[in-house]
Order: structure tokens, then C-alpha cells, then sequence
């Protein structure tokens, strides 16, 4: 397994903005600064969590050079660099190589479903634009496109794309990545309700926001499937469980902004179209945080 | 019914590009104008058909401009405004209202699926800066959101949104809204395979790409059904029917640019990773074309 | 279209239970003698609406005896015979055939599910068995098997599989029928509420229970179609949409045993598990009744 | 957790016939024996494994009388009395009970979509019939029903309602399960391929046709567990992962007949519709064989 930065529980910071709907650069710093002290073993700013999509070119930009400035080297960096266009995606990615990405991740977002033909040329002409390795991304939810198992395995033959994050919620899936590509192949959960299912599969990780408010129940989890200690491992997700199942549901940058509220912190502003969790879906989160800390 | 200036069949045209991969505004201002003389009853710039998420904010208001001053005012204009946040989709109705388009549609476009308050909310802000109507557009297939027949209710209260484009593709949708909206309700079918049983269900108009190719054969089914000749008006449609699978089955960006050049056309060049039609494919496209016309 | 002994509304009568929990055979006999004096075209005991699987063969027996010997031959009479197993299915169907009926319906029913050879193969058994034609129904939320077009047209060339009854709600399916198995091709609509576009399709009739309620209504939509008045056929469908959508939606044995006892007839007991409909779906049935007819 | 007869590894032998059609009891004794002589902790006749639904009343009552006197109280059974109508399911419980078997599994079968109420009160009069426990099978598969988390929950409030088994196939009811039921529930995987991720979940016991074909496989990775061992659970579902996809696949009794006809037994023959796996398809069970045992 060459070239696979990551393992472990990977975190996904939010994009806070300030009240006049800017990015709020010195918040994203400390809240990145948060994930590191708190034991993440990578961080990866401008996922779905950090609104990717909802952000203009030289947000991303800032917000790359932030996270890489911020991190100093103590974690790997994992920038999110997916575009509807491959042109726009090969930017992105050159820039976040160039100011010092351990890796990208790529979801192929897609407005008109794509083809397998046209998603393996999208990866592979963004691959050969760059050096360092990356994560292809499969999340149907919210890409729009859904990779089959034969897929990933026609990406995984072009050289940097070394890595595979699965968020379609069906465990079987990792399944069949495991049985089917072998065991050398890098694997990443995307799912957050399939934490325990993903690491008893075979996950080398788990990309996750939820360390913005549980980092060491997330790193508890992963710990115990690294100790042989299944039942523990079982103990602690159970816990969290509840937490995992509201913030996905909720959507993770609305969840996990009020979130932060609730624990005293500035968890910032979100962007229009999105708005807060109403008053009783905080009470509720509220109430998790309570039961699960 | 008042404030809505559309009926019959509105005409999408697609964006094409040239070889370096930008928009090539010569090339699109001959199709608008292809599509206005054969008949079309509006025309519709920027829609999923004109690749409007893959293309620059520059690009979007050079294509409304050049839509506007190809039609002169000949027949109505709706410019396709939609964006993932509700700063830059007030940005592009302004620019759309000025410029002189008679209506803006707009569809939420979603990363994070959004809350039924979130979507009235993106309109409502939308509606407040504008003077002109608004289409408001369901097409989960290519959006992410499935707006429901009782937030389609709440966003026809908002005043200037004043019609409906449904492309679910379940022609019971169209039925609910003709029954529980009024009949004053303007809904317009989205969707080409349900050509027939939207205007038996009582749509007011069809939004299309098929006019690029087959604009008579649109127009006459549209025109037996306003002379009450339903026989007339099944022939019609079941004479298209396989071109209009096949559009949408292959995705209308492609399908047309390739119909184009098989009719003797220059369809210009798509924008990576959109790809264009496989051999075989337009061979298939070129026998349905030659059976149908 | 040889052998095609149906055309327009075809009725499906229910099977009332007395309080001790056994078929009411006077009852049966009274609501089939409705059916005919009221106009449907045909009538269709053991349906769906018949609740044919929750019966005993002595059952099964006894009610097509009743309707063959209550219709006296007035309209044709179309059996339920479908059974998981293809030696019972041959058994009904032959029972069927002796006893009068002019033709039976076939839907494949299924635990496992069944491969399409599987299917043909159980078609093409019973069809060897008899004399008369066969009407093969497809409808997945019930039968649990989805028959594509493809697997219709294999059937449609066994000699006495003469009709298709099209159950899936989906429009595009009809569509499909007749544009790729021809004009001849008998498929019939069992979706109520796809009753407006089914006809505007081409369907050339439509299996239904809901005669048993508002059989003007249902025999003015079709009679709206013959005449070429696709308007009148319109207004004739909205009137009763709401009552189509509320039966489909609650399951026709229980919405029309309901029906019938707040028109002030005799509908009879369901057999458990099936139970009645709750107080306020029966006022909500009662005012969509009002508001109709 | 009181009256959970099963635990571990439940076994479900498929039902023989002869070439005449009729059942072969003889050769079904032969068959159960084989799963207790091989370990298995429980046998669960009458399941969708064998092909429950096919059978005449006076077939199961043969078949369950046939396995209470082969197992001689080795292991618990667990009989299969599931009907589409409550009476009859009611008569087939009672008969199991005074048959001998431990506990009966009920799965509400579904032909007209039940409500939540008539489902509820189906098993409420069953269970008030019956001494010994029940346990309610969700599998909306083969059942047509799908019984949510809180469903579930009302059912185990029915006194001798004990045990649930799920065969959705998705992985998070199993977590809701555990989690809002409380670690006493005693759930139990349906679902051949989800068997780690369940395990993992905390399922008390895996209810499955794979021990006719690979019953130490199937006891090796229930064994991890109970050892918490879960590294060799994990190699051993892998080892098995491909003969667990491929019976589901292809459904368990055609899968498991002609998997005991490779392995030199005698699998009988099937019910029609229900047909032999074509040659290719025994081919690749028979390498799949080969690689895993």
C-alpha cells in the first residue's frame, strides 16, 4: 500500500463566515488548530463539510493556505479540489499541490450523470496534472453520481489515485471493495453511522466531522478495533450513536456549527441557502451532547 | 393567470463551445435563432440543457445577453439564474432582469439537501430583488432537491413566482398540482418522455431541447392538443417518442450536440468532463432521427 | 387483436366476509349484479380487490361460480386465478374455464423472486392448459415481481397470452408498449390513478373497483375517449381524482367496503388481518364522495 | 432477557421434493440431521429457505412434525407459521406448539400493504393463542412488508413477542435496534451478507440456509466473536463472503439445491415456478465452493 498518507480519523473542519457573509479566516484557523491539538490524524478543509461548493475561487484558495499554514506538518492535509468542470478541477488541485497538500480528494460532481468513461478521463487528466496522491470519493447523496465497485477499480488503476472514500451508507459496499480489490486496497469511511460496521470491514480510516465535537469518542472507537478490542469498540460507538445519526441528518456543516454553539465555542455563520437549526433542533442536539460527553 | 408570459412549447438551446474550450457565442446566437424561426414559442438560454453549473459567471451574462438581442423581442425570453448560494443567484436574476429577459427560472440547486424553510427562504430573497416573474423548477434528477406539491403551494405564494416546471417524471405530480393548486396554476412539463400526458394532464407548456432537432414535431403535437384532437396529438408523440428517450437517456447536452452534427450542423464542442456520444450511440441517434422525420 | 375479449371499464368486484369471518356468497351476488346493471364492460372476481390470496381453494371455487352464474353472460367475465405455484395456477384455471369464464388473469406471484425464464415457463404451462386467453398482469407493489417490457413481449408470443394488464403506475410503461410491441398489442390500465393518461396512451381499457363506487364517472372518462373529446375526458378525470387517489392509497378491499356502507349498502367484513378503515379516513372518504358525484 | 430460546448460529434446511411434486421427507430428515450433526445451535423449518408459501397446510404440518422428531431436542426449533391471514396463521402456531417446537418466527406476509395497526394486532391475537415465544421476522423482500424500528418496538411489547430477526439488509436498523431498544432486545441477522457487520452490531444469533453448504465457516466466525477475536470474524466472513452474495443472489433454495447436488448430496427437487440454476450458474457456485472451504 504506497503512497497512502492517511489512516486513522481523518477531520473535516466547517467554513465559518462572518456576519456579512465573508469567510471568516481566523476562526477556520483556530478551529482547525482544534482538530490537531485534539488528536486527529489528518485534517481536510473544503470537503462537504467546509461547503466546498457553496465557496468562490479565492475562498478556496485562502482557505487551502490556511489549513496548511495552521497544521505546520504535525498531520497530513487532505484538500478538497472538486469541480463540475475537469479544467476547474485541475486548478484547484495544482494550487493545493503546489502550497502543500499531502493529498487532494476528488468527488466527480455531477450536474448530467456521467459516464464511467467520462468520470475515469476526469480523474485521470486531473491525476496527471499532479504529484501527490488522490482520494476518490464516492458519495451519491450529495455528488450526484454513483461510482460502482468496477469503477473504482478502473480509477484505482491510474497511478496517484490511491486512496477510495465510500460514503454511499451501504456497508456492503466495503464489502465488496475489500473481497474484490484486495486487501492492499486503502479504504476510507465516509459514512458516519457506519463507523463500527466500516472498521470491522477492513477502513484504513474514517473521514468524519465529528471530532469538531467528539474527538475522543471518535478516537476511542478507532483505538479499540486497532487494540483487538471489538467489545470496547462496540461500547463506544454505541455512545456516540446518537450524535453520528442527528448530524448526519441534520446536515453536517448546519449540525456541527450549532454544535460548537452549544459547547461555548464561535462556530460562525453559515451561507445562505443555508440556515440554523431551529430552536428545538438545537435543544435536541443539546440534549445528545449531554448524554454522549 | 396572471404574469405568466409563456405557453406552448419553450425551446432550450444548448451552449456550445469551440475547440480551446469556451463558449462560442457566434456558434450559439445561429442555434437561438434556428430555434425562434422554426416556431418555438420561447425561448430558454441557460438552462440543464445549456450547461449552466459548468459555466463562469462572465460566460452566463455573455449567453443572456446574446440570447436577448438574437430574439429581439420576437418571443419571450427565460434565463436560467440558478446557483448553490442566494447571493449569486440574486446576482445573476439582477443581471437577467436587466439585460431584458422576460422571466428567470430558477431550480434549488442542492450540495447539503435543503430544508423546506431553505427553499422558500432562496426564493423569497430571490422574488424581493426582482420585478419580473420567476419559474420556479423541480428536477431532482439534475438538482438533488425534490420539491413536494405542498412547498410548490407555499412558493406560488411568494407574488412573482408564477409558474411551475415539473420534471420528476411522474405524471401523477402534474396531476396533483392541476388539482390542488387551481386550474389557474401554470404548471409546465420538464420532462420529454412525458410529453403526451402533461398536456392530457393539462400543462400549459413544454420547457425542451427536442426543438433543436425536431421543432415540428413538437410544435404539432402541442397544436392537436390546442385543437382538441387527441388522435392526432398520440400519432404526434408516439412518432417522437424514441427521439425523446434517447435525449434524455443520454443526457440533452450531448444528445443535441451530436443531433446537430448529424443533421448537417455545426453543434460546437462540449465542456470536459462532459464527453461526446460513442460511435454506436450516434449511430442509434442517427436511424431514430432518420425514422422519425 | 384476435382473442381480445375486453374493452373499457373492466369492474373488480370485492369479496364480503360475514361476521363469522366466511365468504358471503348472497352479498358477492348482489354487489357483481351492481356492477353489470350499472354498465362496467366486464367483471373481474379474484382480483386484487377480491382479495384472491387471503382465500381457500373451496373459496377461490365458490366465487367464480357465483359471478359466472349472476352475470349470465351479459358482459365477458375475467377470473383471478394466479397462485405461487404453478400447479395450483394450472388447477384454478382450468377450474375457471369449466365453469364459464372468458378468459383469466395471471399475475406471477412471487416470494422468491423469480427469473424470467421462470416466469415464461409458469405462463407458458398454464397457457398449455387451456382454451381460453390469458391476461398477464403486472403490478410489483403487490406480486412482488417487476415484468419488464422485454419479458412482456416473450410472453405476449405464447399463443393464448392475448392482454397485459399494466400495474406499476409508471406512464412511460404504456408508452413503451405500444410504441415497441405495436398498435395491436391489448394492454389494459390497472393503475386508477394513471386513468386519464393511460387512455391518452392508447390503453384499451381499464381494470378497476372503482365501479363499484362511481361507475358513471368511470364509464364517462372512457366514453369521453371514444368520442375524441380528450376535454371532456379531462374534466370527467379531476372530478373523481380524488377518490381514485384516496382508494389506491388506502387499498382498494378496505377503501370500498368503507365506500360502499357510506352509500348506505352492505359491504360486507374484511378478513383479518385486514381491518376496517379508521373513523376519520371513513369522513374523509365520505366528503371526497360528497365533493364527486 | 427472558424467553430467548436461540442464540448463535440458526440453521434453515430447504424443502426436498420428489420428482412426482410431493414433498420428501424422508430425504428432508436426512437434510436437518446433517445440520445439527455439523453444530448448528437452532432449526428453523418452514422459513423462506423452505419455500414456506409453496406449501399445502397438510405439507407443514408434515414438515414440522418430520424435524421435532429428527432434532429429538438437540437444539431448539424455531418453526415457521407465517399466513397471509390471521386465522390460518393462528391454527399453524398452534399446531407447531403442540408439534413441540421451542418458539414459532412470524413474518406478517403482505399482499395489500397492512397498516401498523392491523400488523400489530395480527400478532397480538396470534401470540394470544400461544404459550411458547415468537419471533417477528422483517424481511420487506420476500414479504412485501416493511416494519420499522418503531413497529418493532410495539411488537415487543406483546408479552411473548421475544425475538426479532431483520433481513433488510441494512445495517443501521440493527444499530437502532440495539440502541433504542436496549442491549436486552434479542435481534437477530437475516441478512447472509451483512453477518459481520451484525455480529459486530451485537445480533444475538445469524439466521441462515449457509450451514447446509459450509456450516464450520458459519460457526468459525459466530466463534471469533464469542472469543472477541474479531480479526479472525473478519477473515472468516471473508472467506465466506462470496458463497453468502451468491445464494442470496440467486435465492436460497435454488442456490442451497444445487449447492448440495455439487457437494455430492442429494438436494431433490424444486417446486415449479421455482426452477434448477442454469449450468453457468452452477459453474460459478461450484468454483466459489472450491475457493472458500
Amino acid at each position: 500500500m504506497t503512497n497512502v498518507p492517511f489512516q486513522g480519523v481523518i477531520a473535516y473542519p466547517i467554513t465559518p463566515f462572518d456576519p456579512a457573509g465573508q469567510v471568516n479566516l481566523g476562526l477556520f484557523k483556530s478551529l482547525v488548530e482544534r482538530l490537531v491539538v485534539s488528536g486527529s490524524h489528518g485534517i481536510a478543509p473544503l470537503g462537504s463539510t467546509g461547503v466546498l461548493p457553496y465557496l468562490r475561487d479565492e475562498e478556496k484558495e485562502a482557505l487551502t493556505e490556511a489549513t496548511i499554514q495552521q497544521v505546520k506538518g504535525r498531520v497530513p492535509v487532505l484538500a478538497g479540489v472538486s469541480n463540475l468542470t475537469t479544467e476547474r478541477t485541475i486548478y484547484h488541485a495544482k494550487f493545493a499541490e503546489k502550497a502543500g497538500a499531502t493529498a487532494v480528494m476528488i468527488i466527480p460532481m455531477s450536474y448530467w450523470r456521467l459516464t464511467d468513461d467520462e468520470i475515469v478521463a476526469h480523474y485521470d487528466k486531473v491525476a496527471q496534472a499532479l504529484s501527490i496522491p488522490i482520494m476518490a470519493y464516492n458519495n451519491p447523496a450529495t455528488g450526484g453520481v454513483d461510482m460502482s465497485p468496477a469503477l473504482l477499480k478502473r480509477l484505482l488503476r491510474i497511478p496517484n489515485v490511491t486512496m477510495i472514500k465510500e460514503s454511499t451508507g451501504d456497508i456492503q459496499r466495503m464489502h465488496y471493495l475489500r473481497r474484490h480489490l484486495g486487501e492492499d486496497v486503502a479504504f476510507f469511511n465516509g459514512s458516519n453511522p457506519l463507523a463500527l460496521a466500516a472498521f470491522a470491514a477492513g477502513a484504513r480510516g474514517w473521514c468524519t466531522a465529528a471530532p469538531n465535537l467528539i474527538p475522543q469518542l471518535n478516537l476511542d472507537l478507532y483505538h479499540s478495533f486497532q487494540q483487538g478490542d471489538w467489545k470496547a469498540a462496540q461500547d463506544a460507538y454505541y455512545q456516540q450513536f446518537d450524535l453520528l445519526q442527528f448530524i448526519v441528518q441534520k446536515g453536517l456543516p448546519r449540525a456541527i456549527q450549532a454544535g460548537l454553539e452549544l459547547q461555548g465555542l464561535n462556530g460562525g455563520e453559515l451561507r445562505a441557502p443555508l440556515a440554523q437549526l431551529r430552536p428545538e433542533e438545537k435543544a435536541q442536539l443539546q440534549s445528545i451532547l449531554a448524554a454522549c460527553c
